[in-house]
């Protein structure tokens, strides 16, 4: 049976309205109350694993499920062994580098030789700043990144920007973008080779609907 | 002024009892609607930072806290450059691995050569069974890692078990135990060798509250 991994958070409605428009309904994963973590679409064709958007590519890459849907950050930072196959369009946000309003910083550039950038995409922001050839520190971070400049243990961080409130909350601003970011639809490498569980039909199917959606 | 880092979950109230204990009022962080990451003790003589449990290492090796309370999961998994102080006794669980109740393997060594662990504590993980000279993959995953053996992803998992609830629910079942975890106090090894903001005074105080609790 085709197995589909989809995202938990911030991408998983427009996930799983997604596959509704082409005929595979998980949205009993939306239900207040849902503890389910695996479920099979009514019609009995296709069954969905919920879990993190960033578990979403092993889970792929390991072939348990075909499909998945992550953001393009997690494809960025983890590299994993996957189909990526379409940009869905959903769930836009930008890698950013922040700073505190009052620092002197306006541009990655500007940033201190050896500071420290906190961040929870350690490997987008070692790439970022080597290909700056600004040799800075990276601080793992993977919970409320913004205390990094707050505490001053960091000069900068990076990190996924949606709306942008959390970094005005905090008192900092965005001084440069590394990339653009949206949710992907991504195939087990194999199984989109042999055509398993009739994949590239349901593949077609979103294409289709991301061209001209109903 | 002192600051301690202390952990988001299931170690934070009675971190924050036992500092209470010891004439620190950080309760503000259990007060609902809360979102502060940062609060000054009522009496102005400290400061506490609300972290991730996983994070709080970073802020004590850094210096940005001179204190901190952790699982001693989290230093046994990140090998943090800290000073490792007292065995703080609650929070109290074990690093297990776990199969499917209808697999056959009884015992960490039954698992097949070449077989999938799935663990959000990599290091733990591979430590383990390198030490048992068992060839097996370790799968990073960082949520539901129960999720593994239900798919057939892996044979096993290795993660943290308290009541084994979520291991019933799952239909698992431990099979061993790497090692058993409790909440520590860790330092700035700076901070406490130089005896910075009186910091062994809070440390001794912390250390009569454990041997006889008021």
């Amino acid at each position: 049976m085709l197995t589909v991994a989809l995202p938990k958070g911030a991408l998983l409605k427009d996930s799983i309205r997604l596959f509704k428009a082409i005929g595979l309904d998980f949205s009993a994963f939306l239900e207040s109350g849902n503890r389910q973590l695996q479920i099979t679409d009514p019609t009995g064709t296709a069954k969905a694993l919920l879990v993190r958007n960033g578990d979403v590519p092993v889970y792929v890459e390991y072939g348990q499920a075909q499909l998945g849907i992550v953001g393009y950050d997690v494809l960025k930072e983890k590299a994993p062994n996957v189909a990526h196959l379409i940009d869905l369009g959903f769930g836009g946000c930008r890698m950013s580098v922040a700073v505190k309003a009052e620092s002197p910083y306006r541009s990655s550039l500007e940033l201190p030789l050896h500071g420290r950038v906190a961040s929870k995409f350690v490997h987008c922001a070692r790439e970022y700043f080597e290909n700056l050839d600004l040799p800075v520190e990276i601080v793992p971070l993977y919970g409320s990144v913004e205390l990094g400049p707050i505490t001053g243990m960091s000069e900068a961080i990076i990190d996924l920007v949606a709306t942008g409130n959390t970094l005005r909350e905090n008192g900092l601003i965005e001084i440069d973008v590394l990339f653009h970011s949206t949710a992907r639809l991504i195939a087990h490498p194999l199984s989109y080779r042999l055509d398993s569980d009739n994949i590239s039909q349901h593949i077609q199917n979103i294409r289709h609907q991301i061209a001209s959606p109903v």
